[in-house]
């Protein structure tokens, strides 16, 4: 019997991923380049327990035991024994890879955080699934057949998810493109936004984008190669102006290309806009950018700043958007040190009505997935049942 | 002495028009097509008295003087009077030419319709002074001067505003498409929506995309030019399905290349926004495209539906988006004849709460700018001042 427990982290995209070349394989159209989110503030928890005494394979995600018959669930573990199996000589019937698996997920942030938990979720399933079945080597391109962004949440830093041009889709993986240590005074702010829309989810919009949107193919064609190089350029040297510039063109440009599908894929709200709006008036007071917005596929910000500036900018967000009377921990994570005459600070634009943020989390560049060990960690309990239930 | 009176409609863009090409003179990057609206619900109504006995020129509009040194009218005035003298002989201290003008402009839509009453205007204004200088053919390039669309106002029914080549901008003038009289089911429901954003004014927002918008240059180049084509067909031969969704895409890829624009420009809101869900999910229960919107710089939807289909969309409309209890004449304009059993229709998305939108307008394609004739007609009285002072 083989116990392991992984965490992974969440990553946001600065150059998005938009469009799929393969759909089962889950290639993309375009390069992209991601941040990994320290793995302190949010994390997807996995506990794997492999055992020639289990009858069949069973999963819970947060809480809830899920059918094991979702496809990308099984196509990642069907390619992890794969890979298991091929160095093994002797008996087959004996082989570890035809052990049955408990799996037990949890994310420790709300889902209405509205960040990509299917990421840090394949990501850290595919990573622990390696260290059950002794896999070495690349296993980017195994969490990518889970969810593409997935393949950028096995590394730490700054990512980068190569779009590869092979038809079997072997060169589509992640690279590093700098450590999390890097680039030590670069700090995020989640923003998350209140909302209550149905969202088109970024699968469907993604598939009709590429089939409506010919401002998606002009991107893809000719900006984007461009603008990853240009990406790379800033996060080596550190160039804070021109990375924040770059990410804020790309979130507006995805963005674009979601109004441009028919019919239109809408993710931004008003709130989104008033962010946005804040960010700029605030970048111009500065006289160069301060802070850098995006947005993925839902109204909340994820908004990049140098150490210093954060408690500033805090101070400013609490009083262009203040959070209702009963509002508790406003602001999460990391501390926040402020500024010593916060209220006179000159606010770029609002102040709006109270509430339209639920609460701010603040965290910074971290490392990719690791095991953990010592007392307690798994969420299985030794007859390989969840220790919540 | 010579007064004249006319009123000038406001049109619509179906093919937007977004970017120049020569700032002063007003000219394009691309083709534009536009629905010129009935002047029975929304017009510009002008009075120009010329007079060798005034001694300077003078405007109101909406009933408060103006300083008259605006450079876009003293253009349209200037170019008017240099064509009314190309034909003219003899001395030319005597010609009407020298004349002061008086002139008093209003119109009979609120500001807050956020319709483009620049266009209604100055083809109101340009159209009368050739009325009062006897300058004949064709006004639309003289109109341009004064605000780009206002070109497309200068004619009924469908107007193509041709960006021409030429670098003094003399080929980039209007042309009917088809009379208001080719498609008399064509209706159209203004809907105006309640927002209280400061706006990134059209001329400035155009500006930016064009500087910093690479999705623009390619919608100018590869998007726009087909488009048209399409467009002159579905029109030409009453597709109102296609037209529909040409009007649809063509709204949605001027709004991205808005949001593509650095820093963007955001015109439409949520409640735009929840607009196009409500059409997309009417023309999808129906099978067919029954209603298109389209969207100018601001959050207020233009719908054009047909005839027969307008009592059962105003009853959903007005169900999916309720007017407050206190609102008067949610519904203006033309008669709308409503179903019988209009509580039982399938409201497709919604209901929203009370007060997202203003009111509404019912109104149709209608003809150019007309001279008025009768009694008390004009805005000015024998002095030549104002009758609302």
């Amino acid at each position: 019997m083989t116990t392991v427990t992984c965490i992974a982290p969440v990553n946001i995209a600065t150059l998005k991923y938009w469009g799929k070349r393969d759909e089962h394989l889950i290639l993309p159209l375009n390069d992209s380049i991601s941040a990994t989110l320290s793995t302190d503030q949010m994390h997807a928890k996995t506990t794997i327990m492999a055992s020639p005494d289990f009858t069949k394979d069973r999963i819970w995600l947060n809480g809830k035991e899920e059918s094991f018959s979702n496809q990308r669930l099984l196509t990642c573990i069907n390619e992890i024994k794969r890979r298991a199996t091929l160095g093994e000589k002797g008996d087959e019937k004996d082989s570890k890879s035809n052990w049955k698996v408990h799996i037990c997920s949890e994310n420790n942030f709300p889902t209405a955080a509205g960040l990509a938990s299917s990421a840090a979720g394949y990501a850290c399933l595919v990573y622990c699934l390696g260290k059950v079945f002794g896999v070495e080597g690349d296993l980017s391109s195994v969490a990518r057949l889970g969810s593409g962004s997935a393949c950028r949440s096995v590394l730490g830093g700054f990512v980068r998810w190569h779009k590869g041009d092979k038809d079997d889709g072997s060169d589509s993986h992640a690279s590093q493109v700098v450590p999390a240590s890097h680039w030590p005074n670069l700090k995020v702010l989640i923003l998350v936004v209140s909302d209550n829309r149905k969202k088109v989810s970024s699968t469907s919009g993604m598939q009709q984008s590429v089939k409506t949107s010919e401002l998606l193919k002009h991107r893809v064609e000719h900006i984007v190669p461009k603008r990853t190089e240009l990406f790379i350029k800033a996060i080596e040297s550190r160039n804070f102006n021109t990375f924040a510039e770059l990410t804020m063109k790309d979130s507006n440009q995805f963005h674009s290309v979601c109004l441009d599908t028919y019919p239109p894929a809408v993710y931004m709200n008003d709130i989104s806009h008033a962010i946005v709006e804040f960010v700029h008036c605030y970048n111009k007071s500065k006289g160069t950018n301060k802070v850098a917005y995006t947005f993925d596929a839902g109204p909340n910000a994820c908004l990049f700043l140098q150490e210093e500036d954060v408690g500033e900018v805090v101070s400013l967000i609490e009083q262009a958007f203040p959070p209702l009377d009963n509002a508790k921990d406003y602001i999460r994570g990391l501390e926040v040190k402020r500024p010593k005459a916060q209220n006179d600070l000159a606010v770029p634009s609002g102040p709006h009505e109270s509430g339209l943020l639920k609460y701010i989390i603040h965290t910074k560049i971290g490392e990719g997935p690791q095991v953990l060990t010592g007392h307690n960690v798994h969420l299985l309990n030794k007859e390989g049942l969840p220790k919540s239930l």
